[in-house]
């Protein structure tokens, strides 16, 4: 019997996390691991998953399933603040933030005014976001319209779940990356209505940072959010010490860098902040309050020297979190490589991060950091079936160091700690593969 | 005509660098690019280096030149500071030194009194240094005779030029782990008079670290110094503040942590104290006057959370620096990750460690932190012929990257962001082909 396109089954160790939490002990308990599972996608989405013993009695005769008997299946990792423009840009040398923007960054952006370049770079970016198991970014696109378009043709191709919006900047850039307060929200506005909730694509709106936009651009910002509430937000905070400084020469009457933003409107439970790496207590409130969401990006704040995101501080303070690459900042699209930093940041400061718990921020606490956890993020009922095929042993060391785990997670820990995208065996997006390795 | 096997002729891009310098601002100067060079290695050394035109003049006719065309062919990195058998326990999960020492560390060495199996991890370890293109090393053993053993035995095979030594521990340590002062003396006694100068062989007098060995022991390995002027000492330093703690309340007559080694006669211009994160400015003073080196190991200082190592002050108190991968609390064997890692830490102390440093640091200058620097860390004439052939675009994001470089200094660092063993084509050890990937 041949399966119709739209059905695909697939056999093997399963591990997902079932249910948010509001405290990271409770991770654990959430944990399942399924060692010999069965998941049945339809449509794109998980119709049934469980036990292959108990999908027996549930099974057609001759259905084809596909059996991955050594790797481990997990949801795809979601990316909750990349940049696709940046991505031939990893790896630029020496500076913090304001003056890499100035030196590498905006001469970047400023090729994406050409659809065909915009266009090979979109499709370059998705599948090294695919090669990566990632399946789900928020994602930064140029200023230029043609930017946005292109990287939502492409995902559309795919059915990729993508966040993404057109750059607001009308100030403190150059001419050719600028526009104005009026065309800013023209143009965001036509983009919501071509793009926002067709097929998997989500519209953000995008101002850069609070320093590239005048009052006038982020009060239209604020205008668009609220004629279309359930578009995301999407932006950069308190990320290096000298622009916070400069926020707040350039808002004297805002109390802080975050109440900017939130002045205009733009906190809300769809509003996602990248790094937040110096927030001080009253905006950690407003967070919390808002339900905003922060994206930490461990190899980026420690590319740019901007410091050390205090990660303890999120359940302290029930602040929703993911984890970003922030591509080309960041230094590596895998999220297997950045909770490797993300560990280390926090071990910095005294603070464990265990494997459950950067598991969580890889996929389910990301889901909800991008309000997506009733559609993304574990293996439940209805939820659209993005997951991850991963290798536990691509290289030498690897086999070594997990053949001596003792647990599941020690086995994710060795993982998070040497893995690297030839952990990935296969990517599922959307119940279809969408890249596999050679071997 | 058939080369003589002592006879290896390499034509390809070739950069290193050709003299110590005291401050990194000189490193570009001495920096030397050969876009289309030849390498001649006789014996194992560097017996003619310079232009292919140049080489038309003494090249014998029909000697087998091999050619790299694309690939990038540098000195052999050197590791400065790397335990062998630690090499199965890379990521072991949440603790800082201390109690990581005795939850994982201790356990795992324990296995190294069976000579199969230290003869069995010597050979991957050595291997792992290889395709990391690593090709010397500062090794840390286990307590056991057997382990040297392994080590240096498994090492002649390959020709390669090691570092090692027993570790000295009679105290603070499970019992199968401690040796006594006495018979760490007579056991160290024997394995230099058995390995020490013997090929490429060095040795290297080991107390693991102030705290595990007695006043008694550290005095008996001060003796050892003075009977083998020419042997090295290799240990810990200031990695981590309940260490430093520990060791002044162990030491109380001592002013410090390093004043315990200095004081029992272990410091030197062939010392190597790997971390020195937390130093005091006497201690500076002394690891200069008394020309010791330190290995600096970003990935270990990270992932065990010690600290941040200043990497400027090496060049502001002139104190000869390394890198140190330190597996298996150190997150990789690759020296290109651990100068990604360097530079992230030298980031968020407003330092910039540029590429040619980084590089430095890599061949050159670790060669001088091991006084190995009349024989290793160049092309020079004469030199032992290690070397690496590097490919700087294994991956398609590398490919982008490179693709967009301006300079060799700009490959070089998109090298060290993004690069890890995929990198290395090939390394050659005293003038022969050790390891080349599959392709």
């Amino acid at each position: 019997m041949l399966n119709s396109p739209s059905t695909t089954l697939i056999r093997g160790k399963f591990l997902d996390i079932q249910q948010t939490v509001s405290n990271p002990e409770d991770i654990t308990q959430q944990m399942r691991y399924v060692d010999d599972g069965l998941m049945w996608c339809e449509n794109g989405k998980i119709h049934w998953f469980g036990t292959w013993q108990d999908a027996q009695a549930i099974l057609p005769k001759g259905i084809s399933v596909r059996h991955y008997p050594e790797q481990l299946i997990v949801p795809g990792f979601i990316d909750t603040h990349i940049h696709y423009p940046q991505t031939e840009m990893v790896g630029a040398y020496g500076e913090q933030l304001l003056s890499w923007l100035n030196t590498y960054t905006f001469p970047t952006e400023l090729q994406f005014q050409d659809k065909g370049y915009a266009d090979k770079i979109a499709q370059f970016f998705l599948h090294e976001l695919l090669k990566n198991g990632t399946t789900t970014a928020l994602v930064f696109c140029t200023v230029h319209l043609e930017s946005v378009d292109a990287l939502f043709e492409h995902a559309a191709q795919l059915n990729m779940r993508v966040i993404a919006g057109k750059v607001l900047m009308d100030r403190h850039a150059p001419e050719g990356l600028c526009d104005t307060a009026e065309t800013g929200y023209q143009q965001s506005k036509a983009l919501i209505e071509k793009w926002h909730g067709k097929g998997r694509a989500l519209y953000a709106i995008t101002p850069r940072f609070a320093p590239t936009s005048t009052p006038e651009q982020l009060a239209k910002a604020g205008q668009l959010k609220q004629e279309y509430p359930d578009v995301y937000v999407h932006t950069h905070l308190s990320e290096n010490k000298d622009e916070i400084a400069w926020v707040k020469s350039l808002f004297p009457e805002q109390t802080g860098y975050l109440d900017v933003y939130h002045h205009f409107g733009l906190t809300g439970e769809r509003s996602v902040f990248a790094h937040c790496v110096h927030l001080e207590d009253e905006e950690w409130n407003c967070m919390h309050d808002t339900q905003s969401a922060i994206a930490f990006c461990p190899t980026s704040n420690l590319f740019l020297g901007s410091g050390l995101f205090p990660l303890a501080k999120t359940w302290e303070k029930q602040v929703k979190v993911g984890l970003g690459t922030d591509i080309g900042a960041g230094t590596s699209f895998s999220q297997l490589q950045t909770i490797n930093e993300a560990y280390k940041v926090q071990q910095l400061q005294g603070n464990k991060l265990s494997a459950p718990e950067a598991f969580y921020h890889a996929t389910l606490g990301g889901a909800r950091a991008l309000h997506l956890d009733d559609k993304l993020g574990n293996f439940s009922l209805g939820k659209e079936a993005d997951f991850v095929v991963l290798d536990l042993h691509p290289t030498a060391l690897q086999q070594l160091r997990q053949s001596h785990a003792k647990s599941i997670e020690d086995r994710l820990f060795a993982l998070f700690t040497m893995g690297d995208d030839r952990n990935i065996a296969a990517t599922y997006v959307y119940g279809q593969c969408v890249y596999q390795t050679e071997g």
